[in-house]
């Protein structure tokens, strides 16, 4: 309350507490009266508190999210990317994985390409873009529906999941019919539309940060997705908005730490993405990894001066097998495994109708 | 190019650019070579150029955007909201409005109450939220058409134009039949998607910055919508997110003056969502006109303790109607007029279906 | 308290904060445990509390600066700059100030034109550069103790107060012997040997807030100033870093109202660093006053592509003294007043040894 | 130029080029008028030129900084710290180290047996403050002389260099006397003073980064220092601000890897105060080392509960200890030693008098 409140706005704000179903709890001290409310915050109309005369301020000392939290699962979740077709690959406690791939789909051939090289240098985990976010409406778009079509075909032959991005609410049960696992870009972090139809699918869903959002509004909207049944939500960090300009995002290393605290979802990086350019990306990638990550997502191109998208950040086949090389050896000192994936099931039980869906175990 | 650039560098990267139909000009210096680039940027592809080996550097020197820049319209766009039943007001140029109403329209009755205290202290548009984007999924969201409903029947009956916020793009069809002028949030400023659609429509778009964006980036955002060639687009600063803890979000008052030098589309401000409180409102409200905004936007509510939606930003009626007063008397100061409306045409000729389209004069 | 807090820790807490002289609050609810401490806050080692074991987080609800305090001092404070040979400028409450002159002091010649022309479009206060804190080492740094000298004849001679800036401990000896009032940079907004330096001279101080801090690290700086005895400290908010790259600085127009709230000092704002181009000034200006601030700060140059250092933001006189008449205007508007200045006291009874020292009425 | 550049304009800005003994370069395209200035950098005012009528941007593409630039040493500097009664430790290239002790020094006892806890955890430099700087005046300052007096003969008796924070240039003789690495504040990044002063010394400089400074800013405060003639500058990241807020501050992971693509400069972490809470400390300093770090400095107390100053981020000794042994095998993994330290020259030979100085190798 403020310092100079009067006895009537002290029992206004009890009669309010009481009347949304909690507890008042009254410390009236020399200098300042604090009022405790205890109760099911959904009862609790903190707006309206905080509107009434004579309160200074109201701090929740309740997490907003409930299903994110680690409260609600002390243990790690884990989640289960693919089946069917392809090997099942796990996320989560003590499984890293690298995921891979272009940063746009942009033909067949490319991408087969590129599959095959990031898989034989380690990766598990097939990406590529088929619709992009483009901050200008003059730059490439991506190839939409053939793009997936080409992501499923050459993630079947090769046995590896496939995780592409949704930007739109009518785009998700298209693309649900393709991936294994969706992505929500940074700038749709707070989409809570997008968030609540991929929610209500079964598929595991990559949540980047958004460029300027606190670990806590990431929580809620993976809130969002879990609230709707959907457990099988993989956190991804891949850099903030800072006053840096060398560089195109500050990846916010603290962040690994702080999201295991308040919360048991697995949480990956993407140093592409934040690096902008190759350079600094096996840096960025390796403090991932000790910081205590569930694996990275990283852009691999065979001649990145000739991509479509991104080129820049783009890895080359070689160097990219050589930090998984790293990866792996500081995962051994940290206590991640990139290793534990599951084989496939028979390709008969198989079939693109929904056995790789999402699984948390 | 990198400081050890050797010959075969330089030479590579002027072919590149003559390649893309741009003419090379290089600037060879003791320490430092530089290579420009003259032609259609269309064409040019700088992810490539910045992926090309010795190239230190690419710094586009054209805007990135085309039709929202001042270039291509030297003199201020001057933005026509409503028509039909209601009257047209303008927006842009010496032309300012103020837009008021609820955070969210809960009930007709409210609506109603709201909507003529605010008309009688001088706000030309009412606002009023059907659909809610809320951080917490366990937040109310809205009554959806419901409130569309209400608020074009009260727009209709007050002759005031009505201006309601979308969120997904399946919402844009429903909307458009109901509303006067499309607000997009500032968590959506980046949903291109959205953007598009309501780029479709020939209704006005209220277009908030992003949380964390700059004018480069809203003005790109608004191309996307100009680009589909929807002409009506109102720019809304609304705050950023800065480290100042003691309110909600800070009010980019530097915003004003730079998009208006870089821009010819009108600017107007959000006080109350910036503020959070009403307290700082007023004072807000009054720097944003004398910078030279295009009009506020204000939330009023007779009742803020009972709001369901940020009861503590909402101005109590009269404290709005003295604010009113004072917001005139400066835009005299700095030549813009609160009272430049046109009267409904007839309204024999009227009707809900399409008169009160966006004209930009 | 954690959720899963035992017994043992809740009465380890309790005995902590009794031993720390302070008085314990239990609240005690079905989800989480909360344990108010009232007192001196003095007493309170936060930092040992919230290392406790089972404590999850300690929220402070007192203030942490006292003098600074809205509460210390519930009425303006009106700080009192020059005196002797010169006029006595009030800034505070309803008195505003116009400080401006050049950037640096480059020579007398110049600043003796610059002075005349500012004191005829109606600035009251003198500034001018001796000391320039530069990022850059390699950068012009200022002609020191001539300069101090030649603003001293030059204030004394127009009647006109002077203004500063102090960057080091060791030249407020120097600097205080000449100038009326200091000037504390951005960047030792927490050098805080400076606050305590100047904080045990008599002269007022302006005190720039820092270009990442809140309006609370502010009123800490200033605490500093005012808890050595120095009762002449006015706020100067000077633009803080954002993600906007079109602008030097973003100037936070909200920190006018959020500072009044909290802290009876006065506040000026100073559009020419915030802007860093001429072009953006007046809209700035403009918006501060309105927002309610007490006056601004500008540079003037008559040529400004001649000026040694920062040029590009210094304005022209003629369109600064269009933009004083508009200042003026405003001020009416809102209820402030350029034009309370004392006459300066006779000559015969002033000299340069002190007179015109801080007053806060 | 700006677009409707006239060609008087163009002559002039060529003519100003020429004055200032640079080579003007004229690119004039179909949309934009570029003119590149080729020669050194000192004679070449930008201020200057921006204020030009016509100019519409000026770009630099020299590095501002020259002495603290990966293009004037291209080897990585290594900095030894300590000699005469300590060992000489090496940090930078592939030799990094861990520097650990308490925050403030409390007491002589207190120091000296952290002092040997840490040492005997494989620390090879000793910390610890003897002035503080605190945001608020009421909070304990620090044991000033007398500290410095215990560090050093805690120091000597362990052959450990010390390292110790100066804050004000009118301490720099003083701690000179007893230190062997001064600390420069992440507050005190730009108090360009204190800068030259150390700079003066021979004495290495652990440089903080400011709480909101670019790698640029950072480069060009440790360039103040290096053209005074002090060669062994330490760059340290210790996090800066950003808008999570569930941690102190955010450690820049992406700094490693672009301050050693722009600077020959060694680097350090300091996960203490990023973190502000132990429990976030041994991911983010793992992280660091993984990234390339040369070392990390590491706040540690037995008793954190009883510290006077930042209690909950020191590390109990147990687990700095097992924190330890992973940060040599992440070394391991990515070519970072922690054991090449020398050992103290024979006592005879030493004495306090300066033997210790710094030597960049």
């Amino acid at each position: 309350m403020q310092s100079n409140v009067s006895p009537e706005h002290i029992e206004r704000v009890i009669a309010e507490i009481t009347r949304m179903g909690c507890t008042p709890h009254l410390s009236a001290g020399r200098f300042k009266t604090i009022i405790g409310a205890v109760g099911e915050e959904a009862n609790l109309d903190q707006s309206h508190l905080a509107s009434l005369d004579g309160v200074e301020n109201v701090v929740p000392v309740m997490k907003p999210y409930k299903l994110a939290s680690r409260d609600f699962s002390p243990d790690d979740s884990i989640v289960s990317v693919g089946g069917g077709l392809t090997r099942k690959i796990l996320i989560g406690g003590a499984h890293a994985a690298v995921i891979s791939g272009p940063c746009a789909v942009e033909n067949e051939e490319m991408l087969r390409r590129i599959a095959v090289l990031v898989k034989d240098a380690g990766a598990t985990i097939l990406r590529g873009g088929a619709f992009k976010p483009r901050t200008s409406p003059y730059s490439f778009q991506g190839h939409g529906e053939d793009a997936l079509r080409w992501m499923r075909s050459c993630g079947d032959d090769l046995a590896m999941p496939i995780c592409t991005e949704v930007m739109d609410t009518r785009q998700v049960e298209l693309i649900e019919r393709y991936t294994d696992m969706f992505q929500i870009g940074a700038r749709n972090m707070q989409n809570f539309d997008l968030l609540r139809e991929v929610g209500k699918t079964r598929k595991p869903v990559l949540l980047k940060r958004g460029l300027a959002a606190t670990v806590k509004d990431w929580l809620l909207s993976a809130e969002y997705i879990l609230s709707m049944g959907n457990r099988g939500v993989i956190l991804c960090e891949r850099g903030i908005k800072t006053f840096e300009d060398s560089i195109r995002y500050s990846l916010d290393i603290t962040s690994i730490s702080v999201a295991q605290h308040l919360s048991h979802l697995p949480i990956i990086v993407d140093p592409s993405h934040c690096a902008g350019v190759r350079q600094h990306v096996p840096s960025v990638a390796l403090a991932g990894i000790a910081a205590g990550a569930h694996g990275v997502i990283i852009e691999v191109h065979y001649r990145p001066s000739e991509a479509q998208c991104d080129g820049p950040q783009a890895m080359l086949p070689e160097s990219f097998a050589e930090l998984i090389l790293k990866l792996r050896q500081i995962g051994d000192v940290v206590g991640k495994s990139f290793g534990d994936t599951q084989q496939p099931a028979s390709t008969a039980a198989g079939g693109k109708s929904g056995l790789w869906g999402a699984t948390v175990e």
